[in-house]
């Protein structure tokens, strides 16, 4: 009997009609390990999104977006499981219309988080929903992670003078303590990383920090020699609730999105008071601090010499290469850079039709070979110690096409648009969202993902709160802050663009205001801009990027790759 | 006793240590009538927007926004009245950190919506929430209206087949019924208005509809023949609950926003069940039928007559009138307008610094005296049976200074870059905002309102869902919706500027993409625009405009007004 057989047999035993699993673990708002894919265990489904409804009676549903909506019936068997593309019906609008009423719903009140539980409650008012802890008795099972520190060279603030931040803002609002549940809130907080994931080197544990400043952690499968850090108690993640019986009655804030249901079963049954507060670690952390900001600039600095040295030998060499050949060529210029950790996420190397499939990363069956004529799009970024880097250069091997050309321009043309955007301070990302797509709108081009995202510092490339979107970008942008921007255009079996930059959120001299300084020094393939469709706004801001490029990175570089640098900033 | 004394002395007789007095009637999505103003009569604060919170013990605390922290002092006794202002300290943060655990909060379930009450408990759990009906005796009266029949020659589609429509989504969603309590969706569904309001001809009723299409009418002292209506049955508004009663064990809809949560609780008690669902006779109401739009656009121009009529007497005629004058002239021009019903809102017209004041109306204490040398900001509209108008226009009197011209450019720049865009269909209002604060934002200017607001059929001159702003605007724009375009610059102390179209939401020939149409037709001020600050697409985006205001509106005129429409609309 394979897995999903016999847990369908488990919901007859229990009287379940279905079994909703997610994709994540307690770990809610971060990345799983492959070997911690449940969906993927059990359907088949290798996809980076997505969920599983497992059902008593009938198909079971698999809920995926539209990326995933022609590989997913490929790789799930279509007598178990129908696949469900949540572009065309919602998730929730599923439930609601096809569940019959008084449905009893399983689910692991770990992996789902009280804003989630919450949210379907209130919308499947006809649904019964059953917490069942260890329905997949392997859900809780979490790779293991050496933990190291954190240093203060890089991270800029002690361990113990950000904690004591939220101890003050405890007492202030008269509150016991504060459990958090993101794990890169408490890998910020405590300075701590670990090696549990292949790109992000987050330290996968909850904190419990109490208003006196004493922090617990439970972790998960942590590798660490506790006498290391005798200011902090480590407990495993299954001492959580019985340690939460000896704080009964306290009142304690949580940030109810990535906060799991079970913590909140767990309070009320101790009468601990729950608070609503968006995660604070969260918010300090989107803040660069002095020292964070100028490793960053420096990890651009060694990063923009990787890529320039990469784009001088693509130049030379592309003719023949795969796309896994450039991913593993532009591994090694990266890893020769000094504070190298790892990537910080697998480089897209994505040529010709494989570039127009946004989250396109190269497989041995799908690899490319690349020749003269059409674009390589080169999504990639790195691990330093003191900074975290994410470009998109978008290179024309060969002669481009008018068409690539004048696309490609009105990408570079929202790119600019919004790079050089004045806005008040805390205006939100979703506001500023549409400058970028503007240029691209006004020829009716769009590009179906988010223009910007924020970055950690040696912590998660996507990280929140802020970001820049049609959708999850609401937190108001400040001085100190990191956003990618990253218009593009994809042409269905053709090719792709996408340029894109990450940027320091500065203020700009005009009291309130704020601009964006790109921190990404890298030039723009000249061949795949028409000066024609600029303004001379628009060229003159290239022209000061390139300069700027010039100055601060041929100092790096020996003679050859500052020759072919020197072209490729020459002015337009 | 005054009348909060006596509260007080209520709350102490029931326990109670603190009452919440939202402003607003059962009717919460609505504005009120003076009478209906409990705020104004307990406290004497007359803005048009705060909430009371009553205290057993020490001060009551008013809550107000920005525009009128320096108002609401003076209209209160500072004795037993603090006044909070938002902009500083949001009322949930304020109530989080200043009302003490187990704290007893009255509230009237009819003025209080299902989502704000869930939003409050689910932020406040330190508060206990306690429905008291009829603790301000008269919070349920209304002021009664004479219902009248809108004609289907202007509502475009009969009663009969909107009901059918909401019967047939009811059928295929299988539940019983919609209970619609916003009252400008039940205007609509009904073809019914009333004289209720001054400006707004709204019918104040809630309507419940059954799958099979059986209408209840649930009127707030409605003056009516039932005879006129043999398919709808009206009810008192307090007969709701037996109603309700005798619809037990029943699976309805309820928009949880227009909904007052006195309904979950009745519901609850009757096992009925509750879905939430966004109002679907607003979503409908939102895109306007080919009747309606004809209609409108027919509106606009009357207006547009109206208007330019009025601008040329100004011309010749602003020497030492006032605001006031301004406001009767101008009434008496658009009262001559077939299908004329009323004003769509009080007339601002506001002079000089009085234009810096964004909600200013003129009254006998603040009326000025017109002069050369300042502007004249007039934002005005009206209710014509077959549309409602809005428009805005800054009007230079005499010499205008360099600087009041250059910004005015800007507020223009900012207006045109978004009547140009063009834009993916379903964009949402939040994510256009941007569009016309970005030439004023390039130069370090704001202002601090929406940029565009929904507008009613005869109906709610602010109509949502939809709306463009950097708030209350995530609804999709789709072809067929109205919208206002209204950037402006408020210099504090010397005068305000504001431009103000009304466009048509329409497919623009791409596949998918939508633009603006103006209905507003009526010339911008060419005294305040500065041509060297203008990029030729926004030339000859004004030219056409002009041009088309002249072909459209100079049939409509005699010759004297006809002349000066000529000048006017001149291309620069």
């Amino acid at each position: 009997m394979n897995k999903l057989d016999s847990l369908i047999s488990k919901l007859h035993e229990l009287q379940i009609d279905g079994y909703f699993l997610p994709r994540n673990n307690m770990f809610i708002t971060e990345d799983i390990h492959p070997a911690e894919n449940q969906i993927m265990h059990i359907s088949g489904f290798t996809g980076s999104a997505g969920t599983l409804l497992i059902m008593k009676e009938g198909l079971s549903r698999l809920f995926v977006d539209g990326r995933y909506e022609l590989q997913a019936p490929k790789e799930t068997d279509p007598d178990k499981i129908e696949v469900i593309c949540t572009a065309h019906t919602a998730l929730l609008e599923w439930l609601s219309q096809n569940l019959s009423n008084g449905f009893r719903m399983g689910y692991n009140p770990l992996t789902i988080s009280i804003a989630d539980l919450s949210r379907m409650q209130s919308k499947l008012p006809q649904i019964k929903f059953i917490a069942i802890e260890n329905f997949i008795t392997t859900s809780q099972n979490h790779v293991a992670g050496r933990v190291f520190e954190h240093a203060l060279e890089f991270s800029g603030i002690s361990r113990e003078e950000k904690i004591a931040h939220i101890s003050e803002f405890l007492t202030k609002h008269q509150k016991d303590a504060w459990l958090f549940c993101a794990a890169d809130s408490v890998s910020w907080l405590l300075n701590l990383r670990s090696k549990c994931l292949p790109d992000t080197p987050i330290l996968r544990a909850y904190a419990y920090v109490s208003s006196t400043g004493e922090v617990s952690v439970f972790g998960a499968n942590l590798e660490l020699n506790e006498k290391q850090y005798p200011t902090l108690k480590f407990y495993p993640i299954n001492a959580l609730p019985d340690f939460l019986k000896k704080h009964k009655k306290e009142q304690i804030y949580i940030d109810e999105i990535s906060t799991p249901s079970a913590i909140s079963t767990i309070c009320r049954k101790h009468k601990i008071t729950l608070y609503h507060h968006s995660d604070i670690c969260g918010e300090y952390k989107a803040l660069k601090n002095p020292i964070e900001l100028q490793g960053i600039r420096k990890a651009h600095e060694r990063d923009a010499v990787a890529l320039i040295k990469f784009l001088h030998w693509l130049d030379k060499n592309f003719d023949n290469q795969t796309e896994l050949d450039i991913v593993e060529k532009l591994h090694e210029f990266r890893a020769q850079g000094d504070n190298y950790f790892s990537e910080s996420f697998e480089t897209i190397a994505a040529y010709a039709s494989n570039g127009a499939i946004v989250h396109y990363q190269p497989a041995p069956s799908t690899n490319k070979i690349l020749k003269s004529g059409s674009l390589l799009l080169l999504d990639s970024g790195a691990q330093y110690y003191d900074g975290t880097t994410d470009i998109t250069r978008t290179i024309a091997l060969g002669t481009p096409t008018q068409e690539m050309i004048d696309i490609a321009t009105y990408v570079l043309k929202g790119h600019i648009n919004l790079s050089r955007a004045i806005f008040p301070n805390k205006t939100t990302g979703q506001h500023l969202d549409s400058l970028a797509r503007f240029p691209l709108w006004q020829k009716g081009l769009d590009y179906k993902h988010g223009t910007g995202h924020g970055v950690g510092c040696f912590l998660n490339v996507h990280e929140g709160p802020l970001g820049i979107s049609t959708s999850y970008s609401s937190y108001p942008l400040q001085s100190g802050m990191i956003t990618s921007i990253e218009p593009g255009y994809y042409k269905e079996d053709r090719f792709g663009i996408r340029i894109e930059n990450l940027a320091e959120i500065s203020t700009c001299g005009q009291s309130n205001m704020l601009c964006f300084i790109p921190l990404t020094l890298v030039p723009f393939d000249k061949k795949l801009i028409n000066p024609a469709l600029l303004n001379p706004e628009e060229i003159a801001w290239i022209n000061t990027y390139h300069e700027r490029v010039y100055q601060t990175i041929s100092p790096l570089l020996d003679s050859k790759d500052q020759s072919w640098l020197k072209t490729a900033c020459k002015k337009i």
